[in-house]
């Protein structure tokens, strides 16, 4: 249902789930300590009073907290979808209804609506983007040079964003700050690590019931997000192989315990296969080849490019919907492998994305991004910029706090020992 | 035994321990492929040939062949001990008589003793200095000023001694170019994590042959060390406690599904205690006013100032070796603490220090480390340095292909999409 | 819908269901190849030929197959189930319209509707009863002792049941041969422990979507189905405590690496609560009070008394769900503790049940304990009767064939010294 | 050293390592409540009184705390070694000096020399024999027909003596009662997991000061040993492989995440193979031909005839020690094989044996099970025997409360509803 009124535009499945959304916006919301402080404070102090900001991101029950408290700040603010399969129809819902914020997202939009949700963001003629994935700052860049003056800066929290926007870095094309959320360490340990790790396998079992334990689970990548779901996939019993192109991260996994191997390799081996590179056709012809009956995969990175789901389909007879989120492509060698939740990260469209707890923290941030580039505007030179580590540091200890756990604190002796060099054996 | 001839000065315990140190020498040989390969292309191309050398490093088996491959490039080497308890005094006698390396290091050497070498060490006008926690480095800047000219650089490859070299970088007294060694990925992330983990471990069974299963286990400090100790830990079946004053590794200690508590409540819990922080008196009078009766404690950071075994000494009443390197301390109260290794890095006290195979890969940094500052002499500012990528690449690349594991290259296609930024969902 | 008519008499939801439950039952297939040949054997050989067979499980899409192989092999059986909220209803409906098995069992049945359609299975006269808890034989014994004598034997899968069998015999009731399936290595190994352990955490992120890691978790009771929970748990990052009555399971969990409590004291530090022991009231009144706010408790026992949540209720002043089988209990005293899939086996509440994979041998003990009641017909005495260890070995010896795993074989020259004790040393 | 007095009969290898002994001896006592409490008990009691006894067994710290409480109860015994490599000769001395305990065992006695003791200790007349490996028993029963009148029963601890019991008991030569103390679940669920699994690494890294992290560690046999072998070689970073011949435990291998198969494969993949299946020759000829350069092999099961050494040192050009416990073979092929502990226990051989906190439990059974066969003397038919139950628990409870944990104990109202089967769903 598409909306243009006085007070909200937007365009959202159906308003009336909004009190279903607002139970699971709240259920969230117990989890979520770091950014209701965050919140509290932005409702007293304003901080981002008059600003329009557009923000790009996963419409889950957590991003609802985040965009509840940019509207606290005072933020003039639209959401639209990061992405076409992991909207919460309900949650956008309750935000349109509940908050009255704009929301553009609908789950299972067509790639021209997503398209054109990106351009009513860019109408919106934000002075700040928080982006995931690097899509709308993307669009402003190629398509709408003469928008560039409103833009104070970006916030990026996706490593595939990140590593777009060293791409436009790298071209010249970089001529605003853009604040790397990713690289925070409250960010990437947990989100991407822990965050990505269970909720991979969550996805997983939502869309098939399999048992992990005893399966040979192929991983293609083994950065943050990769770590996580080896580590977890090990956790429930699976026979864990790693694929990398990094000779130090391929030797990481090996010291962790799990089996190295290309691709080509692996492909043979395993009974289901989550691809976490942040690259493209990671999986391709040449694999399905070789693979299993029956083998299932899956993508848990951002972009739903990474397995070569256009090869596979030019080599199938049929492609038949076997369970929710679950496709039988049946060979012309007779064998058929299974595609899980269309090649798109699997987290989302099979269960919730992240858990509230570690979106917590990457929102904390994404929060403070925006206030920070809006206490320096004018003073930043156009590059990538990280949290501040005090930032970080804070935000690990309000959730600490939360959590109801301490940390030791250094003597007045060993702080001075930390910065002495002349004492030693 | 001291000798001075033309040929060799040493100071070492008894050199016909030779034989049994080559043999020693030779084994550990068989997991330092990279190395190896280093020191054969060393050999050829003397990288080193006329500069004078000091490394002061544990003397084992795997230094051994460090002061191998660094002789084989042509340099004019001695070795010190950089701790008084990690001397192998067999290895130290087959460099001295198998490879005609000057050694100065015999295990328990006396502190005096100790520092008497650190001076030969700085006798040999070093132009090049390895050096293991910065002793040798922060009396060259203390008391040999007009020494420094001599000096083309440094290297460190001890969280401890980078701790030191920043201390006096802000205090404006580094006036000469520092490799970190330890910050190399090929380094830190095995070395310290999988190398100290299961040597410590190792250290702690020979010192006690206590079975772990079932203890509680306080580490204090999660980097590196305390992740590598925390993890093997709990690999044996101890329930671990972690102590830290840093938040963000606090939180990521409790996501890897440890206990985290000040060290003032884990006093009271622990059966064992592991300090791997880098700075002093962690485990201190009030803590052990509250332990256990029988309650271990023991170090696996650089220096033995960790534990304040001089208030614990105050305390008590009697001081008696019950094992070797193992001391019980009787209290006052009646209870009794027992102290591993004097409080000296306990893996190699009581052990073997870190295995071969990831010593290997820090001392071909090591090397590489000392072929690079000799390459750009002259052309480096003052200050700390990190290893090339494309070194730490290049080792971890060595090291797969000795291992025979294969990795994945990337297609041209997904070359093109790590430097693009226009394609996206 | 309830329906009688000559062929077939049912009692379920909605027979236009059968669509998907058949695409669900044919996805469930894939894991189970054990079944399946047994399936085909008894296809052939029709060894139930006459036979008038009760079954009472949980009517999943795995028991699906149980029911339609029991039918090949001639029985004339009725299914009921176990429990009335792990029903799913679109597996009745196929069971019902493709398959002519006649099912009484609808999710989220009240107790009225369970306790007739347990009185509709003993209409049927059984011969045979694979009984789930053991509620179908125990209200057989206690009320229709006339039909004992059509009484062939029964089969028993769960811990609780074979509690209560025991306790049938230790009373002198039990006249009949009962097959102990839950004892056979094939299944409780892997059913209990891999099975529940998976599962019950899917039930558990399903309901809640909460991050597990760095969780409290206590889990009551470290038999098998508690040492998969506790396992898991920690695979997923949580910090686990265990409660038990046993010493020698206590010690086990200690030596395991996880916290051994009373409940007394676990309750005050927990995050989530699973029960798996058996009893009754093992979280009760006492522990409620001591909770932390927003503690979460479920059970993934076989009955839902684990939890007193009549006390819960009694100290409550308000019950609210707040998310799909979550209900949030408001205590007097201003805290709240939630409550998930009302107590009841929270894997089959709030997800799937048992993945197919263990299942497979699970129901493959069924089966096959079925033929051998009636094979041994009249030769067995009263009593409790283990798998044959040749049936459990060959069930493990299909599963892994179908996994393409293979085993080593003894040599002659082992299979002699196996069987002699003369030579030693 | 031999001696034959009055009071004191022994052969030993020095009496004046007795102080070292003593220390070490008291070192374990820590660790071994159980056993003190049980000792102060026979103290008062003197249930042996008078019973001359035979104990085989290692000469380890822990097995001293057994000799000596069984001298508390007042028994004639004598110790002997039950395998040539694992006698610690200090604490034979100070058995011999301190304690006035006859001691018939050398570190590294020839095969002579050890059945020379085997045959001293019958020489004593045992009405008792606590046998390890059944070598006494089987000789006994073999030699001396004319002395089993003598005989009130034995106790066997390990797989391998039970098997042979069995063995004895099919070929109707078990003419007394004979105790399975291995079966305690106090006994093999700590000593042949926990304490197996952390000595024999201990013992693998000790002889080879290797890193496990990353290696191919093939564990032959997945009974209690291996599942110790195989949990704690993966608790170090190791990636292991099971091989099998029991399809119900390759399974259970397969669903805790490791990989299965046959020898005949694994031994072309693996890095480091230990044997602990109680069978013979489980490595051989065939395995040894296709090994990578530079395996290494060791066993951890009773005998040290699971690796076929023979056929090994028939291919070999040359053999020769590269470390203590380790020796090289040199293979015609040009590769060549390590063999830890010339294939013995390698625990026992390279490090300490099973740490004191599972001896003490598995030695508590030894001493109550021998108070057992005492206090039943002529009750008993001849047969094997459990340890009851209450015996088990019992010391798993002092075990707890050594250790200040506490369980749960059960209501009343548990405890009826434990009992009864009427009530359910």
């Amino acid at each position: 249902m598409t909306a243009t009124t006085e007070r909200t535009k937007y365009d959202i499945k159906d308003p009336s789930l909004a009190t279903q959304g607002k139970q699971r916006i709240d259920w969230a919301g117990r989890e979520m300590p770091v950014l209701r402080l965050i919140q509290e404070r932005f409702a007293k102090e304003k901080p981002l009073a008059g600003i329009r900001l557009v923000a790009c991101c996963h419409v889950t029950t957590e991003t609802a907290h985040l965009a509840i408290a940019l509207k606290a700040a005072g933020a003039d603010g639209i959401l639209i979808a990061s992405n076409p399969l992991s909207t919460q129809d309900d949650v956008a819902a309750s935000l349109v209804v509940d908050h009255g914020i704009p929301v553009f997202a609908i789950k299972g939009e067509d790639t021209e609506t997503y398209l054109r949700h990106v351009e009513t963001a860019l109408d919106h003629r934000p002075n700040i983007i928080i982006d995931d994935g690097s899509d709308v700052v993307a669009t402003l860049v190629k398509n709408r040079q003469h928008q560039l003056s409103d833009l104070i800066g970006t916030t990026e929290e996706t490593t595939t964003g990140i590593v777009r926007l060293r791409a436009m870095l790298n071209d010249g094309v970089l001529t605003f700050p853009a604040m790397n959320v990713n690289d925070a360490d409250t960010k990437h340990f947990f989100d991407n690590r822990y965050g990505t790790g269970q909720s991979t396998l969550d996805g997983i079992i939502r869309a098939t019931n399999i048992l992990l334990a005893g399966k040979n689970i192929v991983v293609a990548g083994y950065g943050w997000c990769g770590k996580g779901c080896a580590l977890r996939a090990r956790g429930m019993g699976a026979n864990v192989i790693v694929t990398e192109v990094d000779p130090v991260r391929a030797i990481e996994a090996v010291m962790d315990g799990f089996r190295v191997m290309p691709m080509e390799q692996a492909a043979a081996i395993g009974d289901l296969f989550i691809t976490v590179t942040g690259n493209k056709h990671v999986i391709r012809s040449e694999h399905f080849d070789v693979m299993k009956d029956g083998a299932m995969v899956c993508n848990s990175g951002h972009f739903d490019i990474e397995i070569d789901l256009k090869s596979l389909k030019e080599k199938s007879t049929e492609v038949k919907e076997v369970r929710n989120f679950t496709q039988q492509y049946k060979l012309q060698s007779g064998k058929s492998v299974i595609v899980l939740g269309e090649g798109r990260l699997i987290n989302l469209a099979a269960a919730e994305g992240h858990p509230s707890a570690v979106m917590d923290m990457s929102f904390a941030n994404q929060a403070l991004a925006c206030e920070y580039l809006v206490k320096n505007k004018g003073k930043l030179e156009p590059g990538m910029y990280s949290i501040p580590a005090d930032v970080d540091q804070e935000i690990a200890r309000l959730k600490l706090k939360a959590m109801g756990i301490n940390l030791d604190t250094l003597t007045p002796e060993q702080i001075e020992y930390t910065n002495s060099w002349a004492s030693g054996t």
